[in-house]
C-alpha cells in the first residue's frame, strides 16, 4: 500500500496535467450540434488514456454517446470481490460564458482549484479513481479485487440509454457494489458517505373554472376565481407547523436512528451562514427537525411553478379561466412514490370545491435511496475516508435524487457507495466551476485505501 | 312630439343606411398605424353629417383624435335646461377576422340585426340620439332643452385626452346632466337605466424568496417556498363564505334600498343558464347574496394572475426565488378606492410570514358610481323609457367601471343617465358583434321622448 501511495504522491504534478487535458474536451452532451465532436474526441481520449493504464477498456455504443467499460486485469475464475466505479465524462453546458473569470475549457489553476468546466462535475472525481488503480498497476500492487470503470457520456442529460445499456450487459458489469464519486462534502474536515437520497413524485394540476376569461367587472363576484380557487387549495396542502396534510403522507417515513441522528448533527451547518447563503429572510420547514434533516430526510410538498391569467405588464380585469401549479414532491426511505401520488390527488380530489373543475397529471417518480449504515461496506469505506482525509468521516443524508443508483440496484442488485470530492462552492452547474486539489490528493488516496478496506469487509 | 315620432317612423330605411355608412369606417384607435385616417374621415364624415342635420358642430382636436363638439341650435341667454350626450366614434379592434360570418366594416343585415364592428358599441346608440334630435330639428319642433353633442375617437384606447378636454372646454359644456347610451339591457322586455357602476382599485404584490431559484432536492424543506408562501397569503384573502376579510372591506358598502333590492329581483337572471353560459361547474359568490347582485353590488377581490417559478413544458425541479399575483378589487358605493387599497396593503402586510418579503405596487384606482335612483332625473328618464319601449323599465346596477362617468361629475359636476341599447348577445368587443334595429328603433323614440320628459322634471 505503502508503494501505491508513494506513487501518487509522487506523479502529482503529472497528473494535474492529464487532468487538465481531459477537463480541456467540450464534452457538452445537452449541445450535440456543436459538440458531438468534442464529445466523442472525450471519450477516445479516455479510452487510450484507460488502456495506457493497463485496463482492458473499450467504448461500448449506445444510441447516444459511448460507454467506456474498463475492466482491471481479471485472472480467470477470479474470486476477488467485484466493484464497479461510475463516473461521466460529458459535461454541464457552458454558459454563460461572460460570467467565467478564467475560459471553460481551458483549465486553469488558481491557488489549490483548477478552474474549468468538468473539473468537479464529474471528470477530477473519476479521474481520482483512475490514477489510484493506476498507481496499484504502474507498481506491481495487487489489486484485492476486481474493478469495472464504467464511464458514459449522457449524466447530465438524464442517462437516458444506462439502463438499456446495464441490461444488456448485466453479466459483465456483476458487481459486489457500485462506488461513485458524484455528490459533495460539507468540508475538507467532514469527508462524508451519503448513504440516503430522496425520491421524488411530479404531478402538475389544473383547475378549470368559466370556459373563457371573463370581465371581472361584469362577471365578478358570481363565480369563482380559478386562481384563487387554487391558491386555497394549495394553501391547505401544508399545515402551519409545515407538515405535508395528505393523510398517510408520513406513514412510511422510517425515523432515522440513534446512529443517523447523531451523524447528522455532526454535519456542519451553521444556520444564520446558511440562511444568508440562501438570501432568505428566515429558514423555515418542518417543525422539530433542525435544517440539516428537514432538507435531507424528510419529506416535502413543493410548487415549482404557478400559471393563471395575465401576467404581462400593467393590469387585465379578468377573471382568468384556469390556474395551474407544477409540483413535485421530495419522499424519503420508506415512502413509495406511487402510493404518495394516489395519496395526494384523492387529497386534492376532496379538497377542490365544486365550483371549479379539478384536472391532474401525474408525472414522473423515483423511489429514494437508502443504505444501511451499519452495512459492512459502508464501514470499510469510512475506515479508507478517515485513512485519506485523516479526520473522522461523517454519514450523510443527501436531499436530491440520483436516479441511476435506483438502476445500479434493480438492474445489477447492487448497492451504492457514494464517495463524493466536491466543496459546496465547487460550482457544479454554474460559471466558474471548480475542483479542489485537495480533494483529488485526498481522493486518489481514498481510493487507492478502499479496495483493501472493501476487499476485507 | 306625434310628429317628431312620425318622422322618426318613415325615415328608418334612411337612417339604417346612414348608420351603415358609419359604420363602414374602420375606426380603429387601437390601430392608429393602420386606421389612423379612417378614425379621421369617420370624424369628418360624422362632422358633415351633424351639421347637415343643422347643428353647430365642429372638431375639437387634442393630442389623439378629435372630439365631436355639436350643439343644438340655442337661443342667446337661453334659460332651457342643458343636456349632453356623450358618445364615441371609435371601435374595437375586428381581430380575429376568421371568426366573422360577415365583414366587420361591410355592415350587414341578417333579419333584424345589423352585423359589424361598431354597430352596437357605439356607433348604433349615439347615431339613435342624433336621429332623435335630426328629427325635431327637421320638423320644426322646438326641442324644450338646449343639447351638446360629445362624441369622442380614443374611448377604446382608455379616453386618455378627454379629462384635458373637458377641463378645457368646461364652460361651453356645462349642463344639467349627461345621457350616455353605451350600456346594456337584459331584454327588450327589460329597458333599464343604470344607476350604478362598480369601481376598481389595483395592486400586485410580489413575494421573494430565496435569491435564486433553488434546487428543490439540495434545500427544499429548509426553506420557505415562495408560490406556497403567496397561496397562503392570498388564500386568507377570501373566507368559506366568499367574504372578503380586508378588516374595514365592508364598513363603507351602502347597503341596497327597499327600492333598489325590489329593482334588482326585477333583473331577468336565471341562475341556471347564466351558469352554463359561463361554463362553471358552479356558481359562487358571497353568500345570502343573488348573482345579480354579487357581481353589481357587492365588492370583490379577484386575482387576474399567478406568476411563479417554471411554467414551461414537463417539469424543473426548483423551490422559486418570487411569486407575484395580479389583483383588482371590485368596489361598490361608497367604499372609498385609496382607502381600501391601503386596507389591503396593510392586511397583507399583517398575514405575510417573515419567511419571504412582501414587495407591493399599488396600482390604479376608480371611484365607484352612484346616481340615487329617486332623482328627477332618473323618473324623467324611465318614463321615456317606458313610452318607448311599451313596457316597464328596471333600474339596475352594473358591475364594470366606466371612469369617464367620474369626469363628468368631477370636471362639469353633472350626474349621468345611462340608458344604454345593447343587447347581453351584442358581441361587443368580440367578432360578430351586431345592434338590434329593435334597439335602434326604440332608441330612437327613447331619445325623443327624454327631453320633453328630463326638461319637465
Amino acid at each position: 500500500m505503502q508503494r501505491v501511495l508513494d506513487y501518487l504522491r509522487a506523479n502529482e504534478p503529472r497528473f494535474l496535467r492529464e487532468l487538465i487535458a481531459h477537463a480541456s474536451f467540450p464534452s457538452v452532451s445537452a449541445q450535440p450540434q456543436k459538440h458531438r465532436r468534442d464529445t466523442l474526441a472525450c471519450a477516445d481520449w479516455l479510452l487510450k488514456h484507460s488502456r495506457a493504464l493497463g485496463l482492458d477498456a473499450r467504448l461500448v455504443k449506445t444510441p447516444g454517446n459511448p460507454v467506456l467499460v474498463a475492466h482491471t486485469p481479471r485472472a480467470k475464475n477470479s474470486r476477488k470481490p467485484r466493484f464497479l466505479i461510475y463516473g461521466h465524462y460529458d459535461v454541464q453546458p457552458p454558459e454563460p460564458f461572460e460570467l467565467w473569470k478564467t475560459k471553460p475549457f481551458t483549465p486553469t489553476l488558481r491557488g489549490r482549484s483548477l478552474f474549468g468546466r468538468g473539473t468537479s462535475d464529474n471528470k477530477g472525481q473519476h479521474f481520482a479513481h483512475l490514477k489510484a488503480v493506476e498507481a496499484y498497476l504502474k507498481t506491481g500492487t495487487e489489486l484485492p479485487c476486481d474493478l469495472t470503470f464504467v464511464i458514459e457520456g449522457e449524466e447530465e442529460v438524464g442517462s437516458e440509454h444506462l439502463a438499456n445499456f446495464l441490461k444488456a450487459n448485466r453479466h459483465e458489469l456483476a458487481c459486489d457494489a457500485v462506488v461513485i464519486s458524484d455528490t459533495g462534502i460539507p468540508d475538507l474536515k467532514h469527508p462524508a458517505l451519503t448513504y440516503s437520497l430522496r425520491g421524488i413524485a411530479a404531478l402538475e394540476i389544473k383547475l378549470h373554472g368559466p370556459a373563457r376569461d371573463l370581465h371581472s367587472g361584469i362577471f365578478g363576484g358570481s363565480v369563482d376565481n380559478p386562481a384563487m380557487a387554487l391558491a386555497q387549495l394549495l394553501a391547505k396542502m401544508r399545515d402551519a407547523k409545515g407538515r405535508v396534510t395528505i393523510p398517510g403522507f408520513y406513514d412510511d417515513v422510517k425515523p432515522l436512528s440513534k446512529l443517523e441522528r447523531a451523524q447528522a448533527k455532526k454535519f456542519p451547518l451553521n444556520s444564520e451562514a446558511y440562511r444568508k447563503f440562501l438570501g432568505v429572510p428566515q429558514l423555515f420547514g418542518e417543525r422539530g427537525f433542525p435544517p440539516q434533516e428537514q432538507r435531507t430526510a424528510r419529506p416535502t410538498f413543493e410548487i415549482n411553478g404557478l400559471t393563471s391569467g395575465y401576467q404581462g405588464a400593467g393590469s387585465k380585469t379578468i377573471v382568468p379561466s384556469w390556474a395551474s401549479a407544477k409540483i413535485t414532491m421530495r419522499l424519503v426511505p420508506n415512502q413509495r412514490p406511487e402510493k404518495i401520488l394516489r395519496a395526494a390527488i384523492a387529497h386534492l380530489k376532496t379538497l377542490c370545491p365544486p365550483t371549479v373543475r379539478l384536472e391532474v397529471e401525474a408525472g414522473h417518480v423515483g423511489a429514494p435511496y437508502f443504505l444501511a449504515p451499519e452495512g459492512r461496506h459502508v464501514r470499510a469505506a469510512l475506515r479508507a475516508l478517515k485513512g485519506a482525509f485523516g479526520c473522522e468521516p461523517i454519514l450523510m443524508r443527501e436531499g436530491g435524487s440520483i436516479p441511476i443508483v435506483n438502476d445500479f440496484k434493480r438492474i445489477l442488485g447492487a448497492d451504492t457507495l457514494l464517495l463524493g470530492l466536491a466543496l459546496p462552492d465547487d460550482n457544479a452547474h454554474s460559471p466558474n466551476e471548480k475542483f479542489s486539489l485537495d480533494c483529488f490528493t485526498r481522493g486518489m488516496q481514498m481510493s487507492a485505501r478502499l479496495w483493501p478496506e472493501l476487499a476485507k469487509a
